[in-house]
């Protein structure tokens, strides 16, 4: 493809225009920010030839022709059938021509641009850099029309069919680059509002682009509002309905639906579907003469452009000062989840305008507004699966799912969403042990199931010495679940009761709490200056070899082989000493369950626990039928690399919790898995035997359909590119060789990387957690700047990806952390006398 | 409108060709059972003019051609430029040439007929029934194309133009009955497989029909799989996507997408796009000149339609095998909450195909499969609100929500779905006293987290008194709620504590289970013989007047007046008597909360509790400076007719939690309200005094989207015919003389009714609760046949609406469920000898 440079001197890109960008646009994913400080639109057609550009036009002209914006910049950023067709020459001209006619007091510059031409193309473009000045003596000042095509193709076809048969690819991100770049220009430095830009679309709202992306895709990060020309003819209501509800299945606000009278009164059916108040302008019919120079057709639109024009400025003024009330209101009328609002100032709320895969869109006020883009790194508080791609697909399957089964219920019932959920999560995560499927709505719930579930088979494989039908017995027996400090399985009662006790479950937070198991300390997992050490709690801490402690690799961690070290035995022993010891001291107390979460503890800190040490305590309570929980709530599908963790541990448990990624991050669902013998122990011919627990919206059909559709996502070759040739588990997506630097950063004092997930402890010289949150606080805000939204967790800083996430995008994730960390260090170095 | 006589004689709807279809097709909504015995298909197109009937005509000749299937049924409900225009006219011309031109050996006895025709058309129709016979010596035998044009208008213009200007309207419901009558003729005595049947659509896949309604939206109740023709021009990918993405959005099945070769290879992007492997199938270009007959095209185009019979023939049957097959999958792998595994065989299970409004549409095998309706009477665990309109806008918002947000995380952030929910709920139901709200995912976290709030309120007013801050005192602290027998809260631990203790909480059930209240028995309040009376508990239960307890106008019972009455005096000192009795006895042991459902105890059998009791139990409460928690998971959002119950008791809780309706009864979402005091008791300068409760998906876009759109819709004026002229209440939904004559029965022993619910208790003659629950069993039996799922409470029987469901329909259950009782009375008594 051809950039012809006469045209790229007018194209140029002056670092100065984009000084309010931060973020280097190499490598960059998406866009970096968008200017909100004058209206920008995108207009859409519901097929071709319904007249885009006259109405561009018309919106141009009617923009220039009042007296206070001064410039408007129309771009097009995909033209075939070039030069022959060129909507950005039709706008330059006819809106030039307009001004002369009805404007004497301004004088008008018009420009029109061809960036880059296909080969084909280029052999016809002959001056095709052209400038005008029109109309007025200059005395109330000039005012700019500036017109871009971008790229352009001969042939009068599909981009992408013109990219095939003509060359000139153009990526989508290369083209949403290019558009950014207009977007900014010209606009620093102008007053608000003094500049409008409009970018017309090519084709229909999902006409392929030059890639083949469909162009409401393409776009789609950008999330521009749009306006969407509708079609007045037999049929065209039909068009434009569906039209519409592509551009909302891709998350677009439609401000004004415009489109050419035919006699048909489509306008009245658009209007009545459109219950929501949304304007539809007709204009008058365009003559169909070529030889007509439209001058009248203009004019007797006038009014409808006055009124659209004023309709998209009310929208943009509206839209922006919205964005500004939301952070004062949030404070106001919210409660934040395990948030201190007092330490939350309205200027430090975030205003999220939508998210596209990954990445945030949010509200910044600097010099002026922008949208700009935060990769979501802590991944939602870890439940985000989808890349940009996923998330479109999944839009449309929960508007399916919503329309075909809204939601309907469950007991004594099937419907295919939820059976369809159920046997991917048996053939899944539950393979080789799982045979039931019970879904509620959220981890806690799901852990409170399991509990239940474990305690009937705790008490049916002891009957014989847990003796229930006796009242004056049963009053006195109590369970406990056994589990580790630092573990944690949720907010509810039942949940918080299987977690040791901390400052969230005091007194003061929760006063029904007890605290109903024996906690014991783990022996943690960590990676320092590029090894991957053991560290045992202090009644196991002596006597062990190193070789047994340290590792150059981490999957020697998970190798099955340590079953026979010296600290399997430890192992074993520390477990039966504090099991005896329970039902030593305990009278008619009962451990009555095991739950863990397997390999990583998220909520704890992203420790790593010795793999080894879970499998035998696995192995030791499953000799003493003691039934095993699994919370993998945050390490299922594929969090930590492979699809269940218990992968890792090279053992099955009894049950097994799942919830988070389980719908690809997108709505709250949750299951918890059972074997065959855990449920046996609930049927009998008693309803009273039952399990008797539910929620409403049990196995609900979007949720059911959100799960299956993400899980067959991650594990689909053709759509996961992280994958393992053999499936099984996700390649590194951390690169290697940055992670072993950072691990040897003296500010670093342990580092964990497994799957999706990357965190590190600060060194915090001494005991004072208050500096080390300092720290983190510092460096969080610092990776804001760097569009990257983390959130600490204490001293521990982390990144999470999804399982499809690109490993270079993660790898300037890392570096940028990594830079941060560094430039911290230093400052602090150098502040010490 | 003309229904020609002549011709009528043709569409002889015969009783016995409908004694499948239970119901009486008067006063029906949308459908009572469409057959699964043979192929049924709509054709739908991206556009007018892309060729539905072309393919329609290939689709019935291929069917024929092939030995099998011995009937076609072409139906094309709507037509307009008729009789110039006629597609059945089409169908049965060309597919008999093609049938003479092919295939000598079976012979062909076509048909086409017109139905209703307006007065402009009529006056063109001459003798518009049509019938040949073509081919064949018949020695292989007969086989039927049998075409029909149900209604027909002259101008050719959409539908809802023609009416307007021709007159003879259609109702939806008119056009659909007559379709589904067409759909079962001729299916009984065929051989399974031994009919297909094919509509073709009008115009583009949302072209208005007669009514105005969208056609995916008409034809939305039957779901019948989707044939989507394609446009092959230029653009035509963009119009071909979004017509499949508009009927995904109605959650119809696209089985194939067809279209006609125009050399722009508009497949390869469909196909792309289609990454589900939908099938898209290209016919060669027709050929433009009118005079041509076609056979040459057809010719050409035979193996593309062999292969497309050849699918619908396949998913046709996959998908009945699917939905036999699924009875028993769910049996197998699904853990059903709530449910005795045992006392479900195969057969009881309910397979649901798909939810329209407040219909499900289930599978059932009777003489032949048939997918029938039933009114969703429990409202899937009271969940339910939507009509099928409003779930059409909720799907298309639950996509736009999925696109634009995905879901992301909320503390310290803000969007517009949450705040927008935020603002409307405190608008709302949190009117005049709440200002904060807390999102989580269902009734019982949301109970779980109300609870925190309010120990830690009482903790804040009564510092004096309950001093936490002394370790040894903490310890012995202890917190109750007061609650009232019956109420249930949830299934989480922390909510069943609130909970008096029950078979559902025993040992066996919930080992952790303690019971932490104070449960006391409320008066309660029945309808019986169209008396309502208030029952009181035995303490209470004496010495009170006849007029005092005995209304003849339920809204008496709500009447502030009752203030004054002596029985307000006995609840006042029954209530401050068991609280002191509770002080006095219970050393170190406050209760911290007062938690009630207001009005009605849902899952404890639809019981009212008498409004003025617990509006004296609040005002004591909060006179004690105990916070007050309104458990309005099932009351609120118009169930008992206004948006909040709290308006029916005249007064305010300090907190209150939602859920079920929330959402509109779609996707799971909870809210807990407080008011500011409340949360100023959490507010602090450390984290640790904050509110460490937080679910990952709270407040999730989608969730907040759905209830925003829910809330708005059921108190629109526009939307919501039932609502008062004041639009703060609901109109009597249920027919008064009716549930007068109900309440009369002698098989009634108790009744209530308020808002959208109507419940019954049985009368049981004795005290045998087994023989009650077979009666609520056989009677539930019989409403299933009726068209009503229904699900009972042990011998109660309830049935529930939404707040914007039609009177009308629920007169017809309240008749059928009459019907169904004194059926059954009638039976047992005549059974005693």
């Amino acid at each position: 493809m051809k950039t012809l440079s006469i045209l790229l001197k007018t194209f140029n890109f002056s670092s100065h225009s984009l000084s309010s960008t931060p973020l280097s646009l190499l490598h960059r994913r998406h866009f970096s920010s968008l200017p909100l400080s004058h209206p920008i639109y995108t207009i859409w057609a519901a097929n071709t030839n319904l007249g885009k550009t006259l109405i561009s036009a018309g919106i141009a002209s009617s923009v220039l022709e009042s007296p206070n914006p001064s410039q408007f910049n129309y771009i097009k950023p995909v033209q075939t059938g070039f030069p022959s067709d060129s909507d950005s020459r039709f706008v330059f001209t006819k809106v030039s021509d307009l001004f002369l006619r009805r404007r004497a007091d301004f004088s008008l510059i018009a420009s029109n641009h061809v960036v880059k031409v296909s080969d084909a193309a280029s052999k016809e473009v002959l001056g095709k850099y052209e400038e005008k000045k029109v109309g007025g003596d200059g005395n109330l000042g000039e005012k700019r029309l500036i017109c871009r095509t971008l790229c352009a193709w001969k042939e009068a076809v599909s981009p992408h069919l013109a990219v095939e048969r003509e060359g000139g690819s153009v990526e989508d991100e290369e083209l949403l680059e290019m558009v950014e770049k207009c977007l900014w220009m010209g606009v620093e430095g102008e007053e608000k509002g003094d500049c409008w830009s409009l970018i017309e679309t090519a084709g229909g709202v999902a006409s392929p682009g030059p890639s083949g992306t469909l162009q409401c895709d393409l776009y789609r990060p950008f999330r521009i509002p749009a306006i969407l020309v509708g079609d007045g003819r037999l049929g065209g209501i039909s068009g434009t309905i569906s039209a519409y509800e592509t551009l909302k299945l891709r998350g677009y606000d439609v401000v004004a639906v415009v489109l050419e009278d035919r006699g048909l009164a489509n306008d009245g059916s658009l209007l009545s579907y459109l219950q929501n108040g949304l304007p539809v302008l007709v204009l008058p019919p365009v003559p169909q003469d070529l030889s007509d120079d439209l001058m009248e057709w203009f004019d007797e639109s006038h009014d409808a452009f006055a009124s659209l024009k004023q309709i998209l400025l009310s929208s943009f003024t509206e839209r922006v000062k919205r964005l500004h009330d939301m952070r004062k209101k949030a404070g106001d009328i919210l409660w934040w989840p395990f948030t201190q609002h007092q330490l939350v100032p309205k200027e430090k709320v975030t205003v999220i305008d939508s998210r596209c895969g990954e990445n945030f869109a949010v509200h910044k006020v600097d010099s002026c507004d922008v949208i700009t883009q935060q990769f979501d790194a802590c991944a939602s508080w870890w439940t985000q699966g989808p890349t940009s791609a996923l998330q479109i697909e999944l839009a449309r399957d929960m508007g399916y799912a919503a329309a075909r089964y809204g939601h309907v219920m469950f007991p004594e019932n099937v419907y295919e969403p939820a059976l369809d959920c159920a046997e991917l999560l048996l053939e899944g995560v539950g393979k080789g042990w799982a045979s039931r499927t019970f879904f509620s709505d959220n981890g806690s719930t799901a852990i409170e199931v399991a509990l239940k579930m474990a305690f009937r088979k705790f008490l049916y494989d002891h009957e014989a010495t847990v003796d229930i039908s006796d009242q004056n017995s049963k009053r006195s027996i109590e369970f406990r679940v056994l589990a580790l400090n630092g573990s944690y399985h949720g907010d509810t009662l039942g949940a918080m009761e299987a977690q040791a006790p901390s400052s969230y479950t005091g007194f003061l937070q929760q006063p029904w709490y007890i605290g109903r198991g024996l906690f014991m300390d783990p022996p943690t997992v960590y990676m320092q200056c590029g090894n991957w050490n053991v560290e045992l709690p202090n009644e196991l801490s002596e006597g062990h070899k190193l070789e047994d402690l340290t590792f150059g690799f981490r999957d020697e961690l998970f190798s099955k082989s340590r079953d026979s070290s010296d600290v399997s035995r430890s192992y074993v022993s520390y477990i039966s000493k504090q099991l005896s010891a329970f039902s030593r001291s305990e009278q008619n107390k009962w451990i009555a369950a095991l739950i863990i979460e397997p390999v990583i503890h998220g909520a704890g800190g992203m420790h790593m626990v010795d793999p080894l040490f879970q499998r035998i305590l696995v192995r030791e309570c499953q000799k003493q039928k003691i039934p095993v929980i699994f919370d993998e709530v945050f390490t299922g599908f594929w969090r930590l690399g492979v699809e269940s963790a218990a992968e890792l541990l090279h053992c099955s448990p009894d049950i097994a919790c799942y919830a988070k990624l389980l719908t690809g991050g997108i709505i709250p669902l949750a299951a918890t898995l059972a074997t065959e013998a855990v449920f046996d122990t609930f049927v009998s011919d008693s309803k009273l035997k039952a399990l008797l627990h539910g929620h409403s919206y049990s196995a609900h059909a979007m949720g059911c359909t959100a799960a299956t559709k993400s899980i067959k996502n991650y594990k689909d070759q053709k759509k996961n590119p992280n994958l393992t040739p053999n499936g099984r588990a996700l390649k590194e997506i951390w690169d290697t060789e940055l992670v072993n630097k950072i691990s040897m950063h003296p500010q670093i004092k342990r580092l964990m990387v497994l799957g999706t997930v990357f965190a590190v402890e600060l060194q915090t010289h001494g005991s004072n957690a208050g500096y080390a949150s300092t720290i983190a606080t510092s460096i969080i805000q610092k990776l804001r700047e760097d569009g990257i939204y983390a959130r600490p967790l204490g001293n521990v800083i982390y990144l999470m990806c999804g399982p499809c996430s690109s490993p270079r995008t993660c790898s300037e994730l890392l570096a940028k952390l990594h830079h941060r960390i560094d430039e911290f260090h230093k400052n602090n170095l150098s502040s010490i006398p």
